[in-house]
């Protein structure tokens, strides 16, 4: 498989730089601003900061420029632009002027300000997050939601710092304290009042805070707030299907037993995780994908039918992609004697009772059996009635399906046609059913 | 029925529990915040609250223990890891440990905090209400959302309470409404600035609460409104369908008689509760349960028709899905004379006038009636035009269901026929039209 | 059409019972709590309130209870306990109990309360606002929410008066101003701080304003900002087409050139008010109103084409819903020379083409014309092509559509017949083309 | 192409007059608060601002007057009313009644209130700003909302100075400074409570700000969360997908490699740029542009394909709308032998192996290839397998197309019948696969 991987661009071996831009934009993001605002610092210290981010970005500047030579070889439809922005910005940050000017004697400031380019990468951490193993995407944007929101208000509050504010208190850390208290208190739109600001800067300052600040703070609340209501999308789609329904029927007034039975059906259906459709979902994938994720899903059913154990793994991915769910509500009738039928049964859960036409239980099947098998063979009518006990999740395989496998895996026509045989013949066990 | 019900995983009878369940977790979340905040009750009272906590969880877990293994006997495809959890969360609750810490002299404070598991049931609120018989899943998760803000209010007090927060009074009731009220103030981000926070630590505390809270009651604020605009969910549609057709109207520059027609036409369909239309809802429905619903919806117009009555609840039934309801504004005709005709109408309100090609009125119906009946029996044109008086409701019945209505139901077609029959030998009753 | 208007529930002979009620629920929650609040007032003034009160509710509840019999008598659909609710509350709140109690010399207060009943009118504001010829539902709900804020404010403020709040001025009005200036503060959650609660029922009033009050204010916020956002649905829909196309073309780099030209193409269809796609809106409507409308919404082109001026009412209806609009962009063939046509073509404004297939120009049309008749009275292929000069507004009419029409209206078949003649016999006038 | 653009009403030639309507709204809407708020210019300042109005105005009258004029004359469909609004207001703001007031001697106040009719083109922002060439609608709406929130706070400062508010300074600009602080303070409801209103005036209109301030401060600020979330309509469209995967593994419990193979499948779409499907967005096009578009993103290919090279541009429009994107994953088939196939495919990128029936690779394809192509001339099974090496592009062309392309492009069909024979006849070269 080395081949394809090395043909998938942006794969899994950068996962590591992945990290090493998640670690700088951080660092850069806290270290520069609380570096421009405090301005207490030797240079030694600095100098080994930048040395610090001198490494990690170089790291991060070579592996682009290594994928990006790598894409022009072979010709992939990747953006190269934006692999040529992250080279450029990445040896910019790399650089290590910091220590160059300190050594110097200038000013040290305008260049960490460069260095401040790192952030960027902050755009990218719900990618980033998702390709280091995030279960869930949105959790990836919600935790990259997490990580701006204290980076916003450090920035607020050293910006705060560097016009004097939280002066009343002579300890740094407890002016930087005094800063975020102020920050938060601002952005977060409650406003004590106790620290306020007095010079014109600093009123300008608030002003710029307020407005940019308060529309980012309700911009992150909104998306934290529908990442967090979309985060189980089945339970939200399960409960709009159920709200749909209760509506209709208290619009209609239906009486409070029929509202139950409703109820308890979709209990059910939520309990046994069938509720979740996932047509819709599988068919944007390609066929590849489609199918196994098919057999990944009805695994379940499908160790457990005797009749399916031994079979070809060929026939049972075919099978799995074909079987189609379906739940039956307690005394529902599956198929009626004298209709012709198409489908067989696989029982998943829940017990099914198979009725001759004069009320006669022939037998009483359970997850694990099958019934209906004989509609696949002949063309006749049902020659008794299946009817649900409790809840029961079926998979019906269609007579057209089981026929175009039958012509494919001889072996499978032959273990139904003799199980279909026996049952005719009079011999009905229990735990199977009559077609 | 007991057989069902027993193969319906989580059915009724766990309702005590459910309640119990309840009552642990907001019991847990308002007593011990409280008694970490305030730390002012007498041993005697902590082993009482204890006792109650060791009876209450204890028989949660107990029934959780049992629902477990009537799951693994049955094999039943429920999520076990869950009820597992709920099994050892509820015993780690139920266990005494502070009454043993509290005889054995030591600390009871991080026995209480283990008890603090107790309120993980509050994610279940909505699932519990709505099992309990809350009217609208909508209101259950409103419920819920209302129990969550004040235990929220309660923590946010206690917390500033164990920070020397509301020092300002001594009486301990008025130190908890001082409290209450700084929270509730933060919380809301009103923020008046009257009580703020003096200390580092109150500072930082005020900080944490900022940030979670006033994010956590954005959402709880926009999870209750758009749960409030959805709670109507039938007329929520109804107005959508208006505002499009209005916006239409507008923008073409529809006269103003005309828009009124149209207006009152949407009146009319809400008044009568007609507009919202159900057929999307029972799709996903099993059948079962599909025409349970059917008929009880239609059951206001079976029991108005005279025909239908003393049918078998087997023809009803199958009728009951088949009506096609119709409305039809002042004038519009349902049916024109010379067309052939499919379809026969029953009448749920409003008149209707049956005319000669000649303009003569020949039968004015009312609410109850039906006609057009001798296009179900014979292929020929429509002999008269059906006119609409005013708006009415009715419900067409196609020609195939009746054909196939009638096969297995001689009875009724008996009747039709004779009613059909005296009709067209000339013998016009008020209240009867042709067909 | 009186009978058609007294079938109809609810109709228009009830608008000035609708401003009664309107007008009583305004004066019950504007004046009842400012009484309460205040208690400013000499009885000889409570007595005049109390005879308004008893006229406006009186009518209210005589009209509901005449509706109410109207509807059992006529065994009308309409939801009867509403009605009966009405009739109930709206007699409570005519009693004349505050005079009987302030001339027993008791407490007026509690029957003060009563009244409080009429503010459930409030509920139905949306709907008495949009029944009162509000031209658009939006309006009506958007207008019924800025009622709402105000009493709302009122509220809060009586209630902070009752509980001595706003004490510092003696002034009457000043206090109330007071009241109602810390009521919008807390409700906005501005909370400047400079008016706060001292004493304990204060805090408690407050912290019940800012939890139920600031979740109101959220939710009327989120719907007036929806309600705004849908006013101009028409709009919105247009954008969000548009915003799908620049998406599309900037995901895919398109040029500038093409990008600039597909900005017109949206312009054009904005400007002409062609965007709005009625198909989806009319299909909700029965059949008459949805021919009316189309009529009306058609009726431009109709009256510009002379080959339909003079035509028979029936026939310009019937063509109103069968002509299909079509837009072509600058350069664009509606047909090309040598392929069978199906379809003739009104002009409702841009120029048009003739074109010969050795690119001769046989005629250039304008808006009022129409070309390609021929290929409704024949089968043969186009002996020309017809190419846009510009944008033009096209509506076409399909040769079954005319066929069917021919037969109806055989004025309008021989019209079309002689001008095909005219321009098949080389007589090619200008402004008339070749089909 | 002149003709087609004097056609076009509202065109390119009116940019100019937009931006003097943009201009002169956001002059009106600064400088005239400003004038009545502070009162402190002379009268010469006065009369010059009044000449640039009269400037500005006037032209864009005349040109709205103009444009009235033409539309009228070539009975364009646009609506005339609006157009009349804009002659009536821009003229009303041109009259220089402020310089006749002043010299007159009398208060010029009601004259400049008379030109805040201008600030009526704020609503035509995001319009203009479209028409200026804004990239992207919703960056013109967001552009324009965000002129629009410093406007809202200058005129609260302004009537906040007319109150008197921020009078405890004497300097002009620090007292302005103080307004706009207290404006955003409010607006944003932070609420310090530092600058607060003393007088009953001054609570009167923070009443009105907080009310209708924070109100539309909210709708600003939803208005601009909604239109980010929206500006990579792309995107969040992938992410949807993405995540109704991801929610259907994790509720079926997929096995982690499976889960990874599905995200390495979308990190793969989205890089490529292939994830957004363009098919809906370009049905809302007419055929002109929708085949200047496909033409336009499906350049790439058709460059890199040697085939295509030389073909003519009319032959390679067609393609261009015809030829069907594929994405396959490592090891899927893109057809298997023996089964008859209908299209030949062109690789864009990404290895494509052709594997004989015993397994034997024929020949490796890479982007620029083509295969497949037999089935185009023959009706034949594929004689071999094609299978993606790692993940690929492909654009499939179907044999119906190319037979209609064959008829008309001799040269064409020349060119790939020669391809084939070739191939067929054993002559396998490098990077040529077998039909």
């Amino acid at each position: 498989m080395d081949i394809e991987r090395a043909h998938t661009p942006g794969y899994r071996e950068s996962t590591w730089i992945d990290l090493l831009d998640l670690i700088t934009a951080i660092g850069a993001g806290v270290w520069i601003p609380m570096k421009l605002g405090l301005l207490a610092f030797p240079l030694d210290f600095d100098i080994v900061v930048d040395f610090v981010f001198m490494v990690f970005a170089g790291f991060c500047a070579a592996y682009a420029l290594c994928e990006y030579w790598r894409a022009v070889k072979r010709g992939v439809v990747v953006d190269r632009s934006v692999l040529w922005t992250r080279v450029l910005t990445d040896a910019a940050v790399a650089l290590p002027l910091v220590t160059v000017a300190g050594l110097a004697g200038t000013y040290t400031e305008p260049f960490w300000c460069v260095k401040l380019l790192a952030i960027r990468h902050v755009v990218r951490f719900p990618q980033i997050l998702s390709r280091l193993g995030m279960p869930h995407p949105a959790l990836g944007r919600l935790f990259s939601l997490v990580i701006v929101v204290p980076l916003l208000v450090h920035w607020a509050a050293t910006g705060w710092i560097m016009l004097d504010g939280g002066a009343e208190t002579a300890d740094l850390r407890l002016r930087y304290l005094h800063s975020v208290y102020w920050a938060i208190t601002t952005l977060a739109t409650v406003g004590y009042g106790d620290i306020t600001p007095k010079t014109g800067p600093q009123m300008a300052y608030a002003c710029g805070i307020m407005v940019v600040g308060v529309g980012f703070f309700g911009f992150v609340l909104g998306n934290v707030a529908s990442l967090l209501a979309r985060l189980d999308a089945a339970k939200v789609q399960h409960e709009e299907a159920r709200d749909r329904v209760e509506t209709f029927m208290r619009h209609h007034r239906v009486p409070h037993e029929l509202r139950q039975r409703v109820r308890d059906y979709f209990s059910y259906l939520w309990e046994t995780r069938w509720g979740y459709d996932g047509a819709a979902v599988l068919a944007d994938l390609p066929p590849n994908l489609r199918a196994d994720l098919s057999l990944s899903v009805n695994h379940g059913i499908i160790e457990k039918v005797p009749l399916l154990n031994g079979a070809s793994p060929e026939l049972i991915r075919e099978l799995a992609l074909e079987l189609k769910p379906r739940i039956v509500v307690p005394g529902e009738e599956v198929f009626r004697h004298g209709v012709p039928g198409a489908e067989m049964y696989f029982i998943l859960n829940g017990d099914v009772e198979i009725v001759t036409p004069d009320g006669q239980t022939l037998a009483r099947l359970h997850g694990g059996d099958f019934f209906g098998e004989m509609a696949l063979l002949t063309n006749k009518p049902r020659v008794a009635t299946a009817r649900a006990v409790g809840y029961c999740c079926l998979f019906a395989l269609q007579r057209e399906t089981f026929k175009s496998a039958v012509g494919r895996y001889p072996d499978f026509e032959a273990k139904v046609s003799a199980m279909a045989r026996s049952r005719a013949s009079g011999d009905t066990q229990a735990g199977q059913g009559q077609g």
